[in-house]
């Protein structure tokens, strides 16, 4: 048995007035909760430092660069570094990344129990537009504002397992557990923020944003038989509802705790990676099974390209 | 709108010493019931004419060649094919195929509305063992008995619509239905025959074996935006007893018809084509949003590689 026990951190919502250390406050309370029940793992949502900025149009790009982070990590985030190195616990969270030489990433970071970053991963899975769209109910600016990440799926050893890291629209593809799932990744974190209406089609609403959420996360964690800790900012962001709904998923696929708010709360569970064992030697046992002659339209066709 | 009535022909089980002229009358009274319920297309399950013999260890495989059909359609199917071409109803069924060279492989075909069969699906994934594995409460001898399909993916017009096969343990595995995604398929035709039980994990019984089936089913469908009909050869087959849980699953990957008993079942539907456009134009959009440089090892490698 290899248990770890991990938090997935829920948060509720940041307004968009609101500073990065009121934040870094409630990130640091539901840390040390999660030390109270034996966390040895924290993991916050996506951008949890800030508001969804995405859903805000500028039309200059420079304009949104206070929202991004130029370093990680920063005098505001120190804390939360030195509070997880005094618990000892590993955290993972999601931020706005600018870079040196001006990239912007939708990024998220993995820690070692000593606040020590070990792991960085860039979304890849961008959804949303590029152009104020007026037809939509709201704006999902994420392709104006990020570049798609450019350090594929990469997974780390940490806590004596193997972990990978995806951020929101990138656990509704299945491409991305798979490529970590090569990698005989054991546990996958995601963080996200899921507006709880789609914004091009208004009667999809809140009841089928998680469905497809719990979907999507429970058949990335069967097909590869791993742990998936999906973790949402949640609640009403200046008057925009994001979907809850954090929950964590065994190697079977299974639901084995879920977040019952949209506010700020922790979903605790014992975690045994040794639980990957079975599936990965059995029905996916992907040596024995699987047959890549015939994949290759996956890695070489963006798009659909229908029959004539 | 391009609705076609889908009539998934759950079949209960079949005995050993059953003859194939039995189960072709079975399958005439499904596809009667099947025409006076408006069906344009009949799905029956996998290995549809004979008992699910992968269970049977022979030592010299040339004794299980039986099983096999030489030619399709043959003699003792031919009022299917006649029937179907009567009530105008394409149709699809999995059979073991032995072909003219000596290759063995389980396969499904699709006929258009005149009885002509448009489209053949050989079995990528096999399942199992090829070896005899007296550790295995019952044995599961598809990789003895047959040769992994060499025919990929394929999709094919008929009726109106993108139509593609699989066959069971492929279900599981997304590579299936992205691969027919990018082909623009708008309906998965799965034929299964599931032991209720784990051979090799006594505690994993039918009420997980059905959850599995239908997460795998409702992620492939949601995440290609297509339908997909999963269609079961259910019940206690010589001792031995298959899930049913036959169902049709829409494009947002929602049930919406199952079986409700593990014998001969019709589960029909109403299917509208045009409902995979929502999905395949916005968050599925694959040319927009797939990144096939991060995409790479899933067409690269087989098994499982961990760090160092």
């Amino acid at each position: 048995m290899r248990e770890i026990t991990v938090a997935a951190a829920q948060m509720g919502p940041i307004q968009r007035a609101e500073g990065r250390d009121v934040v870094v406050c409630r990130m640091l309370a539901l840390m040390d909760e999660a030390k109270g029940r034996g966390a040895d793992l924290i993991v916050y949502p996506e951008l949890a430092l800030t508001t969804f900025f995405p859903r805000w149009y500028v039309e200059d790009t420079a304009q949104a660069d206070a929202w991004f982070e130029r370093d990680m990590p920063n005098e505001t985030v120190r804390p939360l570094f030195d509070r997880a190195a005094r618990h000892q616990m590993a955290m993972s969270f999601g931020y706005a990344e600018l870079t040196p030489d001006g990239h912007h990433f939708n990024t998220a970071i993995l820690t070692d129990g000593s606040g020590k970053i070990v792991g960085k991963y860039r979304k890849v899975h961008l959804p949303g537009h590029a152009e104020l769209d007026p037809r939509r109910a709201f704006q999902h600016l994420e392709k104006r504002y990020f570049e798609p990440g450019n350090l594929g799926f990469p997974v780390w050893r940490n806590l004596g397992g193997i972990f990978g890291l995806a951020v929101c629209n990138d656990r509704r593809w299945p491409e991305t557990y798979r490529v970590m799932g090569l990698q005989g990744v054991e546990m996958i974190l995601i963080g996200y923020n899921t507006p709880a209406v789609n914004a091009e089609k208004s009667e999809e609403g809140p009841e089928k944003r998680l469905f497809h959420n719990r979907l999507s996360v429970q058949a990335g964690a069967y097909q590869n038989s791993c742990w998936v800790v999906a973790v949402a900012k949640a609640g009403v962001e200046d008057g925009f509802p994001l979907i809850g709904g954090s929950l964590i998923v065994n190697p079977d696929g299974e639901i084995v705790a879920e977040a019952t708010t949209e506010g700020d709360e922790l979903v605790v569970h014992a975690c045994d990676l040794d639980a990957t064992l079975f599936g990965k030697k059995t029905i996916f046992d992907f040596a024995r099974h699987r047959r890549i002659e015939h994949y290759g339209l996956i890695a070489s066709r963006t798009g659909a390209i229908p029959p004539p």
